[in-house]
């Protein structure tokens, strides 16, 4: 069946971008299908040959990315915005716009999209030999290379104004700001660390061990989707995701999300439709690319993170949030005391983790008048 | 085979008390084996007609309880400690002995076991028809209701000067101060509140969920141990039972718990040691007794935990660990507005909710004191 374009962009905004910035942070169906300044032109870059940190070399590897402004005749205007865990290029829409913190009269936004996601290139959409289980062990680093492939090769940008980022996105703003020091200006990380920390690794462990524990998971060989394995890993997911206080306090009563007004009902988003028409080996190689992240094991800095967080020169707007389960204030603290010039200012918000993807009305006025403020210094 | 009694019973405190107070906390086997004033001498009492909150009448219901020191003549020196998720009646011995927190020179200790730990009556050691998943639906009052018994029938106590409880320990000794507030002069809550919150169902439900996927599972009917569940319910509790700093720190890489010294061998004694010898009926029975609580469905109080707290005559010693995952200091903080006589302290410790147990030098130093001294006025 074919899909008209429009609906079908619809639904990819849908399904990927309300995972962690919710239904008032996606875009309307309307808006992405037109490429005007503030609404996204969808692109796809494709690498004839990327070799991946395994030593994997895919015979076409694909970066989807969305833009958004007008690269000036200089291109030293861009921004870019690599995305979060499962995302697609839309995740950063609610700070985009004329007027906004990324203002799209001043700036070109560039919003990659992440090996695994479904779009660039992933378990899902590889052919075989590559395919599912079989895809490559992306790391950030990797996913960082081929999109600087993208800027230098494709759009002719050796300069970036700043990095912004959430999750997933801030991991690969720091590997950005180490792996090429003079490349950045800036670093905006929100919610997300330099490295995932142990914990981190642990939470996702346990989260993919659910999926997997599905007989029908069959080692990532299914013919069908192991629909058992993606119901635990939603309920598995759903109290990490907020703070013990946004469930106390039920700020899930919202009038834009989740959908239900009951906790049942909120307990059936996690576990029957926030992950349910994924791909579970997409979902696993993002959650590994996730949990392997660490600057220090970047080339040269001998697996010392505080050797990597000291040879950064973009200045660091760092943004964890007060009730971050996956990304605790402490890990920022800490990995901060590295950092030559960082400005260290936490979310105060109980929305948890999704605070930091403007979950929440006071999260998104907060990030907006810092991030603002930060570029225009 | 018979395994003489003092292996039993140095298996028995192995196995149960090393889940939460880990292995400093446990009792020595010498220990165990003798009734002296500051060790436990065992017991188990009997119900012949106890009646479930549910409405099932079971033939007989046992309370396996452990006492220390000496019941004086006017039996008012009773300090009652409930046991928390799994553990047995030695949850509490790193408090206990003579010049410690809890005198056995001066008080008698009665420590009883929580249905479904597999001494007191539990789904593994009920007979049909009410073995295993057929267990009654047992409540933290349930289990206050029969220790009452204990206390008022079998001992001929009628007051008692302190409830102290961890956890689980703790929600039953709110109960006591709302179910008996007549009868109880103190409350000592360390780490657990008077309801457990929704965001402790969620967590409680992720791993429940984990445990009952297994396909040898069965609905509880199983034949022989769902090894492969056991093993994710492990995974899926790892990260919640500390905090992420503990793991950021490597606070696991201590002298005496958990075996083994590398990251690998921490997840590995998650997985596969800390419930692997346990019933997965059990361990589900207590689960769903800790996510059911709830002082304010106290007959008499119309479902408002305000209005049940608001009763409580008792004096409150609220002591919520400040990194804990399970019972957030943002939760106790909530309960304690309503408590007319209570006295906030929050156990200053990166050991997330073993903290309340005693799981770190600092922590039970700082429990001890302020027990000791909270005893005395």
């Amino acid at each position: 069946m074919t899909i008209p374009c429009c609906l079908r962009v619809f639904r990819v905004s849908v399904v990927r971008c309300c995972f962690f910035l919710w239904a008032f942070a996606c875009p309307k169906a309307a808006a992405a299908q037109a490429a005007t300044s503030d609404h996204a032109a969808h692109h796809t870059f494709v690498l004839p040959s990327f070799t991946f940190e395994d030593g994997t070399a895919l015979p076409q590897t694909k970066v989807s990315y969305g833009t958004y402004g007008h690269l000036n005749a200089k291109k030293d205007n861009v921004i870019l915005l690599p995305s979060s865990y499962m995302a697609d290029h839309h995740d950063n829409d609610w700070l985009i716009g004329p007027g906004l913190a990324l203002d799209t009269t001043k700036y070109f936004l560039v919003a990659t999209e992440l090996f695994g996601n479904g779009h660039s290139s992933s378990p899902s959409n590889t052919p075989d030999p590559y395919h599912g289980p079989r895809f490559p062990r992306a790391t950030i680093r990797d996913n960082v290379q081929a999109v600087h492939r993208l800027l230098a090769d494709e759009l002719g940008v050796n300069h970036l104004v700043a990095v912004l980022g959430f999750s997933m996105g801030a991991e690969q703003a720091f590997q950005w700001a180490v792996s090429y020091p003079d490349f950045v200006d800036r670093i905006i990380a929100l919610a997300g660390t330099a490295r995932c920390w142990p914990h981190g690794v642990v939470r996702l462990e346990s989260q993919i061990g659910a999926l997997t524990s599905d007989p029908e998971f069959k080692e990532g060989n299914y013919t069908s989707p192991p629909k058992q394995g993606l119901h635990l890993f939603g309920l598995v997911w759903a109290p990490w995701l907020t703070s013990q206080q946004w469930w106390h306090d039920e700020l899930w009563r919202g009038p834009t999300w989740p959908p239900g007004d009951t906790f049942q009902a909120v307990m059936a988003y996690f576990s029957d439709s926030l992950f349910a028409n994924l791909d579970a080996n997409d979902l696993i190689l993002q959650a590994r690319t996730w949990e392997r992240h660490d600057v220090g094991t970047s080339p040269g800095f001998n697996g010392s993170i505080e050797r990597a967080l000291r040879s950064i020169r973009a200045r660091v707007l760092y943004m964890p949030v007060q009730t971050d389960l996956y990304f605790p204030v402490s890990d920022a603290r800490a990995e901060a005391r590295f950092i030559p010039r960082v400005e260290l200012v936490p979310i105060p918000s109980l929305w948890g983790h999704v605070a930091g993807g403007g979950g929440d009305e006071g999260s998104k006025r907060f990030i907006s008048e810092k991030v603002a403020a930060f570029l225009r210094r």
